[in-house]
């Protein structure tokens, strides 16, 4: 497929890289220039300018937040104004779903067409092929975006025809891995306090009934207490924190762990954490305790 | 070795008949004796009165609560007063940290000696020798008990040598399960009132990060929304969180999901739901959000 | 002084009429023009657009939120191009932190002073001109805006030199009466459980430490559970929390409370109860307990 | 009346005294005797042993805590056994409400009458006979106590004859004092970050809608940010919120002010305010926001 890529981060990179790896003829944009060298030596064609990598069938976003999305679809000479009758625009941001309200209702006005998919998954899954893809949006459309998706992931999860969907369900995803990490923050500040070996701990609770990445990753972590350089930054995990709280809001649902985790990050950060990883915040429970 | 187990719960039994069918010499004793009767068939050997299961080197417990097993112990003619010298007590229930630190004193004012070994897993782990043993104690102790414990379970670990820190640790895992089925309900009430189908939302969650038991189990229990017959009832759960906070207040602790997770048990239990598996916490945000 | 008044809900005006009353020379305006008619008789300027109430010394705004303060300042011929240099823009509504920054560069960029001047009282209080003032700006502005002051309420802090911070306080007043009808709520919840006449409870509470107009007004309410019709309905109320945590947000100030009331809010919003008086989230408690 | 009065702390020996200067005849009784000295110059007796203080018509108890009453009403000579068949129990402390009805059970049992009588108000209001008093029990009984009531307190509150009622409100009046503390804090670690004065902040507050007695105690407090010589010290706050959430739990009411308060006081205690007023807990929120 003839494809565009606008955003060439750590996670985008490696993405436009494995399209590109398959076969698929992919023109890659970021706003700093010097990050399409990589790719443009792996065969992908550099655009300068937005216009110039959305002249194919479809385009990958994968940009840091709503409002680099917005500028890049709605600026001037933007992906909207750009993209052809029918193009597709593939977001694979996590954004806000109100953003995503508004992209598929612009989208349909201009005769384009709109899907999501965002992704689960660390730089090492992205550069493996290994994310998985949380996709929503017509059927027709997904099917045709499928050779992409493989080229990418390990795994599609098609969930809703309403592209918003996707981006909730990424948001209520980083929402669950953020209750991980302060339900160990405090697990481990209760067992902690007593003298009890946080990495023993740890190692108990993965191997029984706790064996799932998040609680490896976060946990190792939190009881190692080392937490930079940061894998996802304390700002990143609070805007997502925030943009579930605004998504639950329009809903009309409460969501109190969400509350506490939103309080969490703002001490985090009040307190001079603003370049630690997320994981951060598992050690509220412990610095509260006195520890 | 010749051993006794006081209370043949589902769990008793099942962990006293596998400690018969390793050979070990077994004298079992239930508060309702009728309860006796499957293990005499297997060749235990059934005692009425608790004195009579405490005449070998060890001997195990396995009760509801600390009621039940203080009545056992500090009795007339309970275990503390018919546990020969240097006998050992194994006590497998989830009970406080503070009657723990009882029992560590008591016993060894009268010459005997105490462990925790206290377990995850549910009835069908337990028959099938599958548990996972949290022990803690003095490490010549354990050592002698471990034929037994390899009669029963998979795995010990072994994180201390202070009995109390078993028990806490037994009720910091039981927190953490509280947490994630609270977190999982908030997800679920999310993206369910956003009209995405939970068990579908599972399968995705349980086939990426997610992917531990505890969320196939309870998620599995809020999507399908039916929580009788209770596996684990409320109550137990609210017992195992009230603990939880106790010993957190002991260590000067603040858990603020354990407060949640306790404000979440009296609602369900205030509107009608004694009897509902603790999963059933899972479906109040669903509730609050008009679900 | 000759000043205009946009605005004229139940507060504005009888805010606008006492600065008739006191001699001022008032243009008034509303959205819809029919509100304007009982000034006119009181001897208030009736206008019919928002340029031709903007063109005395200084012009007050009273609007709902701040969708409507911004459409009445910056859209088309509003108050931001029509008022005269160096004129005076008194913002009485209860806005964002954020907004009320807005304005103040934008003001200032065009030659134009901006002060705040939110208000703590009830309909009945503006209409005897007893209201209180928190005001803010700059000394010699706010010195100038006096005589209107004087016309409108019974006393004036200022707290401030910089404008947005008035804003600040109102809201942080808003969120102490929440945290009052919550905890008035759960102490009711707790008493009325036991038994305890929630009127007589409430008469002891008013009559010893919490003898506070609030206690007593929104005691009473909940005392009551009579929530319609709302004196201030739930929705307002959930904006000024809405506000309360943005501007929070923003100085990175964790607010656990105020977390609490948006969930309370959104709970009773799911539940059907936009119609209500906000004091309506004080049954929550007692309806979580089954009452 | 012939009265005993047992636990001569600030608040007590105020009482006593009070009651000694109405004309009763006192016996005064205290665990450390040299207490009774100032109340023998003013005409009590001074016993050496509770059943000394137990044989008139009443006995009065005002102790800190559930320990200290249940050692002197269920001790070797004893209240319990020392009080005369109808005797009546007047018992002010602020105690658990479980023990309330372990004490209405006992006295009924031995022949004798329990009523309750805590008290709100600060040393300065014992001293001077105006506190008030919130008392529970059978009305004839009461009655007969009426004398003993007014010569301690400005007004008397009957809100239930039922006498473990009176310890719930009083605790409940203990919660909602607590929750004033944790809004204040929250609201000044707000506009305290934005650089408003506190105590400007505090006057406007207290003279406007929040103008009770407790407001301006605690808020001045919090504002001036000395917490030393504790008036009502953390672990008494406390331990009053622990026996509300005790209270809560009989109840199956659930209260999430309560349970961030037990938190709140938790991490005061942790971090070394183990001799700070209770009032200390309105600065965790400022110091959260790294203030």
């Amino acid at each position: 497929m003839k494809v565009g890529f606008l955003g060439l981060g750590q996670m985008g990179s490696a993405m436009a890289a494995n399209l590109v790896k398959a076969g698929h003829e992919v023109t890659v944009y970021n706003r700093s220039h010097e990050k399409t060298r990589p790719l443009a030596e792996l065969g992908a064609h550099a655009a300068t300018e937005v216009a110039d990598a959305c002249q194919g069938q479809a385009v990958y976003t994968m940009v840091a937040d709503d409002k680099a999305l917005e500028a890049m679809v709605f600026g001037e000479a933007g992906l909207l104004s750009s993209l052809p009758t029918n193009g597709i625009h593939i977001s694979a941001s996590t954004i806000s779903v109100a953003l995503s309200e508004k992209l598929l209702e612009a989208h349909a006005k201009a005769g384009q067409r709109f899907v999501t998919a965002p992704v689960f998954g660390r730089p090492e899954a992205a550069a493996a092929a290994k994310l998985f893809i949380v996709a929503a949006g017509e059927a027709q459309t997904l099917s045709e975006c499928t050779p992409l998706f493989d080229a990418i992931g390990q795994r599609i999860f098609i969930l809703s025809d309403h592209p918003p969907d996707a981006n909730l369900i990424k948001l209520s995803g980083n929402f669950l891995i953020g209750s991980v990490i302060e339900a160990l923050g405090e697990a481990m500040a209760l067992v902690g306090k007593a003298g009890v070996d946080p990495h023993a701990y740890l190692d108990m609770l993965t191997s029984t009934l706790f064996g799932a990445p998040v609680y490896k990753t976060y946990g190792g972590l939190i009881a190692g207490g080392v937490f930079e350089p940061a894998g996802f930054a304390a700002p990143l995990g609070q805007k997502d924190i925030r943009l579930t709280l605004a998504a639950a809001e329009s809903l009309n649902v409460p969501m109190p762990i969400a509350s506490l985790l939103r309080d969490r990050f703002l001490t985090l950060i009040a307190q001079g954490g603003e370049n630690l990883d997320w994981s951060a915040i598992g050690k509220l429970a412990a610095r509260d305790s006195g520890q």
